[in-house]
Order: C-alpha cells, then structure tokens, then sequence
C-alpha cells in the first residue's frame, strides 16, 4: 500500500496539474493538511517535502510552500548513455508510449564534400560523400523534434534509397554489419523565440529546447553519424543511468 | 596541420564570438569566401558546413546561412553517467578549470521524517533523519548552480558535522565505506524569469535553466543521497558517453 503522504502528495500534485493552485499559489499548509486530512504533523510534513522534492513547489522559509512555474505536464523520457536505448528509434518509442509518430523530411542531399563537428572539443569528421537528411518528427502532430543526421555513405553506400521509416542505428548494424564502439552526446539548452527564423515548432510562447549533438563512431574508429537535434524542452525530460565500474569484477574472456 | 576549412571556419566562428556578426546576420556566402580567401567552392562549401553543423549558424534554403541566437560563449561541460565524473566535487572542477568556487550554504538543516523524491517515475526514498543542505555554489562571483541535497544519516551518521567544502561522494565512499551501485538522473529544462522569487541568480534577462534530479543508490539498495539542483542553461553543458555493452566480451570472474 501507498503511504498516507504520498497519497496526499498526489492529491495537492493533482490540483496543481489541473490548474486549481497555479504557479506562485501557496500550497495548504502543515497545519490546514492536518485539520483538512486528519493527518499527524508528521504526515504533513512529508508530504509537503515531498510535493517540494519532486519539483511541483518549493519552501519559501517563513513564508510556506509555493507552486513552482514548471511545466510539470507529462513529459517524455528518452535515456542517454545506452546503447541499447538508441537503438530503440523515434518512433518506436512513441507508439510505444501510446502516440502516433509522424516524419516529414524537409531535407534529403548528398554531400560530396564530407561534414564535421565538434563534441566535447573534439572533432568528429566524416570523409567523403554523406547523406543529409532532415526530419520533422512529429507525436498526434505536435512537433517533438527537429533532426538533422549526417551519415556516411562510405560506410552504409545506398543508404539514402532505404526508406527514411527505418532505425538508421539498427541498420548501421543489421544491415551494414557495423560495430558501434562510442556514442559521444552533448546536451545543452537554448530559449525558442516563436519570432525565431528557426522556429518549426510554431510555438506561440517561448519556449526551452534541448540541443542534442552526437557522434556515433564504429569500431575502426570512422565516424558512421554525426547528429543535431532540437527537443522540445517542455515535452522531454532526459534520463541517465551512472555505469558502477568498481562494482563490476569483469575480466576479459578470449573464448567469448 | 589543420584542414584549411577549419582554419576558416574560426575566423567566422570568431567573428560571431565576438559580436561582429550577430544573430539573424548573414555568414559569408561561399562565391564571397571563395573570393575572400582564394579557396575552392569545395573548400568554401565544407566551411560553411563546418560553421553550420558546429550549431554556430544555420543555411535556409535559398536564403543564405545565418547566425544562430544561441549563446555560443565558452560553456562548462560536465559529464553524466560515469561515476568517475561525479566524484569529482563541484570545486575540484572548476578549480581544474581556471575558476575561482565559491560556496555559500543558505539552509542546512535536519529533516526527521525522512524524504522522497521521484526520478523517472520511480519513488526514491530516504527513511529516518536526513541532512537536508542548500547551497549556492558560485565561479569567479557568478552563481553556476543551486543544489539542495538531501543525505541519508542513517548511512552517513554525523555527516552534517563535516565542513560542507568536501565532495560528499567522495565522502559516502571513503569515510563511510558505502558502495556505490547506481547513479540515477534525469535532466529537464526550464526558462528562469528575472521577476520569479526562485532567482537567486540574479539574471537581468530570461536563461534557460537545467534541473537535475538525482538519487544516489548504494549495494544495499538504501539511497545515500537525493539532489535536486538547478544550472545556469547558458554557462552549462551536459556530455554523455554511452558504453558498447555488445563490444566488451566480459565474463564475471568470482576470484577477484
């Protein structure tokens, strides 16, 4: 069974979600939670904590407890850090998760000249003729995602007759044979004006985005895809798992 | 040497840099840096590439390539999912880096009911006392990060007795013996406006704004530590390296 203060919690989280308290609303105090749930002093103070620690409010001291301005909306949550979750695609994810996905390539070139980018102050660059392809990625036709991918047609020739619906990270593998050895990814965050040149996600208030930039490197060390990508800051949320080194006693088996 | 493209690249980059050209300017066209610098089309064409896919600029089709309204100035990288990273303290880094810490503690107190906390829809919970320890950690005078943790004093008794300059994690494993299994996090964003009473970093105008949620997880699977912090989204960046589970032939050796 849910302890009492979480039930509660979801109670308040509930009334802040639908707009009942709205953001810089002071949430009920440890002492209107008391009378109105019948609840020890204890159990109200959790759970205002715990209202406080999963972000939809915070403590003020000597002033109570107010509704924080987040859009604390359901968001979608996409791992970094794992393979195996990227190998999982766009759209996979979505229907996945209950949407409809929907891909509008505003972009499909072949560069004869190859691209490069910088990750963590490192180049990564791709020799030779590269397959640009830019995607608008859509979930029940909101715009989640601006794509851009650069990828070698080196080391996947023909890729650009496939269908663009395909995992291009399950086919580097499946269909190219390709060991993947590193994926490098860098996060960072930007505000999107709606008046921005730029603005495909036809917002009409600002709105945070995530700039995603990554390398996908094989084994011999070439760079198969270099990606940038815009999320919608107010639908994604990000999650990363720390590998525990020390707690693994792994040691290397030739036979394998 | 470095490729000629690149060489030329910085110099635009730099102009950006430096304001000559702002946001929403035209880049150089390639008939004008081929004419500039007496360079191939191919070389003019990958310069512009290079400017593009570094996120400094972006070619509209038809149009011309334009100046990104993103804040390109020198960014802080720090790296997620590698607990080698994370015990590295906040000041260690920066120091590392050229920057002078600074760190002020705005509420260090001992909560009794425990706290709780929700990362990718699952419920962390610290039973029993916990520290809970507010600090606003500074670099050469500007504040970078507001971080509340919420430490367990059951696994780390006395801990709210040490000075708060120590990296805490380092602290869990050295001092406490406690074994690290997992780092969970998830990154969100958000945008910060200067009238929100949350501003503690006094920013004149609105900054996007990270939020990192993270559960610290030892071998017993009790949680050592629960954070909630805030970064400036224009002085930070986030890197992630994902680990070639399907390269590594390991096998678990029990005599280690």
């Amino acid at each position: 069974m849910q302890p009492k203060f979480i039930a509660i919690s979801e109670i308040i989280i509930k009334r802040i979600k639908e707009g009942e308290l709205m953001p810089g609303d002071k949430v009920p105090s440890e002492n209107e939670l008391i009378s109105t749930y019948k609840i020890s002093n204890t159990t109200a103070r959790k759970c205002l904590l715990n209202i406080e620690s999963r972000g939809y409010a915070r403590r003020i001291k000597g002033k109570g407890t107010f509704v924080l301005n987040r859009t604390v909306e359901h968001q979608l949550v996409r791992t970094l850090g794992s393979i195996s979750s990227t190998r999982k695609g766009f759209n996979e994810s979505l229907i996945a998760e209950g949407y409809t996905p929907k891909n509008i390539i505003i972009e499909k070139n072949i560069l004869n000249d190859g691209i490069s980018s910088d990750i963590m102050g490192k180049h990564y660059i791709i020799d030779g003729a590269v397959l640009k392809i830019r995607q608008l990625r859509y979930a029940d036709d909101i715009l989640m995602k601006d794509e851009t991918r650069y990828i070698s047609l080196k080391l996947c020739p023909k890729i650009d007759r496939l269908s663009s619906e395909i995992s291009y990270f399950k086919t580097y593998e499946a269909q190219y044979k390709l060991k993947i050895s590193d994926i490098k990814q860098t996060l960072s965050v930007d505000i999107l004006d709606p008046s921005s040149a730029l603005n495909n996600f036809e917002v009409e208030k600002q709105i945070p985005i995530f700039v995603l930039d990554s390398a996908i490197v094989c084994e011999s060390e070439q760079v198969i895809e270099i990606e940038r990508s815009f999320y919608r800051g107010d639908k994604y949320k990000f999650a990363i798992n720390a590998h525990p080194e020390y707690n693994l006693n792994y040691s290397f088996n030739p036979d394998k």
